[in-house]
C-alpha cells in the first residue's frame, strides 16, 4: 500500500524511482532535490543500506509530477548528469505502465487462475499477454480469459528447440512467470531475462528443494508446508527469494491433503511476488531481495 | 528492525528525527540536506503524507553522526532556524537515552513479566523505575527485578488523592505503561502523560469495549480473540491504537480457556507497543497512528 | 482434513453421523456398537460436551461401510430405534452426496469467483445450481462457469415479491450462501433455510457492524481487519459465526486498500465456511456453533 | 483446550487414556464400553487411523471419574484383559499427576524463563525440578525460581562422565527438555528418555540443520525464519517434530535482529511441545508425532 495509489485514476503522473549507488552522506539530499526542482512532489520514500559505514545504498522513492509522460526525459537528463559522479543505476518508471507478463505453465491452473482473477479486479496492473505450456490442457482456460494460449511440447532431446520456439511465440515480454512450469529452463533462457524471471517454488526453501516436497515434507512429518516465489538464475539452485508463506497441517494430512492446502499457499505467494515486481518494489542484492511493502 | 541497530554498541552515535509540517514539495530535500550538512550519514527514512494532495507530512529519520551527544545542539540550532517557515514540530532523540517506565497493574503479572523480561534480554531499551499497584500482589515479582513497588489502593471515593500521590511516586516518567491496570485514569492524570499513556485493552476494540471482554466474546462464539494496545486519551473511549493481534479459539474454549490464551496475546502486543514508543516509531495524527516498524 | 478423505474416489462408502443429545455416560460406547455392529468402521470421531456436568452432547462420526446406499436404511433404522430413550437428534449423509447452492450476490464477484473455483478444483463437494442478483453484472460469471443467472431487482417496496420470486427460482436448494449480497433478507426468507443460509459479514465481528466496515476501521485507525461469516437467522443481528479471519493494515492503508485487502480475507472466510458445512462439519448451539476441523 | 478443564481444581477425578492397536473395527466401542462400565463419564475423544484400510489406531480419551485415584487400578486390571486380544499398548495418567521436567541449557535463558513463568501461571502443569548446564550463567535464574541448579562442565573429551554425572543429577524425571542447550547428548543418553526428550531447534527444520541457522538463513535472503521442537532420537538427525513456527523478517533484519526475533519463536514452539507433551497429547508414530490439540 502506498500514499501514492497505483490503483487511483490520476496514476497517468505517478512516478517510481529505484536508484542504486555506493551508500555515502547526501545522496538522499541530491535525489530529492532533484525531483523537487522537478516540481515532483515525493510521496512516498523507502530506503536501504546493506552496510551503514560504507555499503550499497538503495532507495525507492514514489512522486506525483503533473504531466509525467512528457517531463520524464527532462527528469532522466537530471539523472544522468550525477549518475557518474556517484555511481548510480536507476530505473525511472511511471505507475500508469502496464508490464507484459508471459506465464508459463504445466497442468494446474491454480495459480494461472489467480494471476488472471488479480488482474481483472485491478489488483495486478500487469497484462498477461501469453500462456505458454508444455501441455494442452489449461489452453481453455487461457481462451476464457481471452489471452493467447501456445502449447510448445517438450522433452529433453528438444529442450533447446522448444525454448527457441516458446522465446519466439512470447517476444520481448516485461516479465516471465513459471507458474507451476514444471520444467528446468535453461541457463541461456534465464539470462535472457535477468531479474525477469520469476518462479514458484512448491515448499518452503532451502527446505524439501527436490521434486516432490509434498511427499517430502509428509515423511519428514512436518507441521507447516510452505512456498517461496524467487528470482530464477543460471547460477543458483534457486535464486533470490521475493516472498514466502506458510500454512499449518497436522498429523491427519495425506500427502493430497497437503498439495491441496499447497495449492493455496502457492497462489497466494506468487501473485503477491509478481505484483510487488511489477511495482518495482523488488530489487536484487546479490543472493537476496529488498523488498520495499 | 532498522539498519542503525539500536541494540548495537556504536548506539551512542545513532540518532532520530521524528518531523511532522504541512506536506509541500522540498520539506525532504531540506531535512536531508540539514543532516547531510551536519555531518549525518541517514540510514534509515520512513514518511507518511495523510493527504498528497496536501495534508500532514510525517517524517523518521534515523541517521549515525560522531559525536551525536556533543553536537545535538547544533544540529537542534538548525532546526529551530527553519521550524517557523515549515511549520516543523520535531522530536530529535539520542538512540542511547533510556527513556524511564512506570508499569500500573493491577493483580495479573504476565504482560509485568514480559517487560521485565525484554528489558533484561535488551530488546526493550528502557528502564522500568517504578511498579504502581492498587494491590500488593505483585510487589515480589518487581523486588526480584530490583524495581521499587508503590502500593496505592484506590476506591471511587479516593481516587483523585490516590490519583495524586501515584503521580508523587512514579515522578516524572518518560512513559506510564497500564499494564492491566484495571482502573480508569482520571482526564486529568491522561493530561499529564499526552502520547506517553500506553494501556493494554484485553480485546479486539472496537469489539467487546467492556468490562469482561472474555465473557462477552464467549457468549458471541467468537473464532479469533485480541488484544489492542493503544494510548489513553481524555476524550476517547479509547484512544489512537498501536498494535493489535489475534488468537485462535474454538468451540472447546471456556470463558476461562479464553483468558489463558488472551494473556499470551495481551503481552505480546503491549511489549510490542512499548517498544515501538521507545524507538519513536509511533506518531499520533489525531484519532490514529502511524507506526513506523 | 480427516482419515477418510472426501477425496478419495471411495468416497462412495464414506458415510457421516452427527448426534445431538442430553450428556450422559455411554452415548458414545452405544453409538460406536451401532455403527459396528452394522459392519462400519469408524475412520473419524469428534466429539464435545458443552457442560461435562450435565449439557448437550455433540458428536461426530466418519466411517467407511461397504455399500453404504443399500445400507443406509438399515442403519437409520437402528438409530431410529434408541433415538427416543436418548433422545438424539441426528444427520446421516453420504459423503459422495453433493449437496445443491444457490449464490445470492451483487455487483463485487469476488468471493463468487473463489466458490467457482474452489468446486472446479474438487477442493468443495458441491454443486452452484443458481447465481442470483438484484443486479445484471454478474451474469458473464455464471454463464462462463455455466451456471444459470437469474437477475431480480429488488427495491425496499418490491422485496416480498422479490424474495418470493427468489425463492421459486432457487427451488429447494441444500443451502443459500449470500456472497455480498448487500441486502438485508426477510426473516421469513431465513426461517426457509434454518442453518442453511451462510452470509459473509466484510468485518470482524461485533466491530463495525455496520454498513460500510472498511470507511469505520479505517476512521478507527485499526492495525487488522477481518471478515466473518455466519449463519443467518431472523432473530439475531448477525447468527452463529462459522469463521473468521484478519489480515494486517498499516496506517497506509487507505479505505480502497482496506476494501482491496478485505476482499481476500473475505474469499477465504467465506469459501472455507461454505466448505465446512457441506462436510457437515459445523454444528449450531444457541447462538454459537461447534465446528470440527 | 479441552472440555475437561486440566485447570479445574475438580481435576482430581480427569483422567486421560492414549490407546494404540492395530485397527479393527469395534476399538471405539470397546474402550468406551470399558470406560462406560467403570462409571466414567467420556469428556473429549480423539482419534487417529494411520491408515484406514488396516493400519495403527490411536485413540486418546479424556474421562472424568469420581474417586480416580482409588479405581485406577480396577481401570487398569480391565484395560490388561482385553491387550491380548486387541493388542493394546495403552497409557493412563490422572490429570492431577504433575509429571517432572529437567531443563538442559546452556548460556540463553529465553527459553528456561518462558518454561519457568508458564508452570508459574499454571499453563503449564510440571514440575521443574532441576535445571542443569554445561555453563555456570544461568544459575541466578534458577535460583529466583527456587529451582535446583546443576553446572556439569563438557568437553568432548569429558562426554561421557559429564553424562553420567547429569544422570546422576536428575535422577528419573519424567521428562528432559533441552532448552537451547547446545550440546549434542549421546546414543546412549537419548535411549534413556525414549519419547521423553524434547529439544528446540532453532530453525525451520529440515532447512538449516546446521549449527548457525540464522546466519544461513540470513545468507539465503529467506522471508521467514522459524524453530522447530522435536523429540531426540538416537537414529535420526533429528526426531519426530512436535511443532513447528514462523515469523516474518524482512531485508532490513541483521544476523543478531534474526536471532533476536528467533528467541520469541522458538520460547513460543517449545512451550507449546512442552505442554502437549505433559497433557498426553503426543504420540510418537516412526518418523511423525500425532498431536491431539
Amino acid at each position: 500500500m502506498s500514499a501514492a495509489d497505483p490503483f487511483d485514476p490520476s496514476t497517468n503522473d505517478v512516478g517510481r524511482l529505484v536508484v542504486r549507488c555506493p551508500d555515502r552522506p547526501g545522496i538522499v539530499h541530491l535525489l530529492s532535490g532533484l525531483l523537487t526542482e522537478a516540481g515532483a512532489n515525493i510521496t512516498d520514500s523507502q530506503q536501504h543500506s546493506s552496510d551503514p559505514s560504507g555499503g550499497t545504498f538503495t532507495l525507492r522513492l514514489e512522486f506525483v509530477l503533473a504531466g509525467l509522460a512528457d517531463r520524464r526525459a527532462g527528469l532522466e537528463d537530471r539523472l544522468a548528469a550525477v549518475a557518474g559522479e556517484w555511481q548510480l543505476t536507476w530505473r525511472l518508471t511511471e505507475a500508469a505502465h502496464r508490464p507484459t507478463v508471459a506465464v508459463f505453465v504445466s497442468r494446474a491452473d491454480h495459480v494461472l487462475q489467480e494471476l488472471i482473477y488479480r488482474v481483472r479486479a485491478g489488483d495486478l496492473r500487469a497484462d498477461i499477454v501469453a500462456v505458454l505450456s508444455n501441455h494442452p490442457d489449461l489452453a481453455p482456460v487461457a481462451a476464457a480469459a481471452g489471452i493467447p494460449f501456445h502449447h510448445v511440447p517438450m522433452t529433453p532431446a528438444t529442450k533447446a528447440e522448444a525454448e527457441a520456439r516458446a522465446l519466439e511465440l512470447i517476444g520481448d515480454v516485461d516479465l516471465v512467470v513459471l507458474a507451476r512450469y514444471m520444467q528446468i529452463v535453461s541457463a541461456d533462457f534465464c539470462s535472457r531475462f535477468p531479474e525477469r524471471l520469476i518462479n514458484i517454488h512448491h515448499s518452503f526453501l532451502p527446505a524439501f528443494v527436490g521434486a516432490n516436497p509434498y511427499q517430502a515434507a509428509h515423511d519428514r512429518g512436518v507441521k507447516l508446508i510452505g512456498a517461496t516465489a524467487h528470482y530464477v538464475t543460471p547460477e543458483l539452485d534457486a535464486g533470490p527469494i521475493i516472498e514466502q508463506e506458510v500454512a499449518r497441517v497436522d498429523h491427519r494430512a495425506t500427502v493430497e491433503d497437503m498439495r491441496r492446502v499447497g495449492r493455496y499457499v502457492e497462489r497466494q505467494v506468487l501473485a503477491q511476488a509478481v505484483t510487488w515486481h511489477v511495482e518495482d518494489r523488488v530489487i536484487v542484492e546479490g543472493p537476496r531481495t529488498i523488498v520495499f511493502t
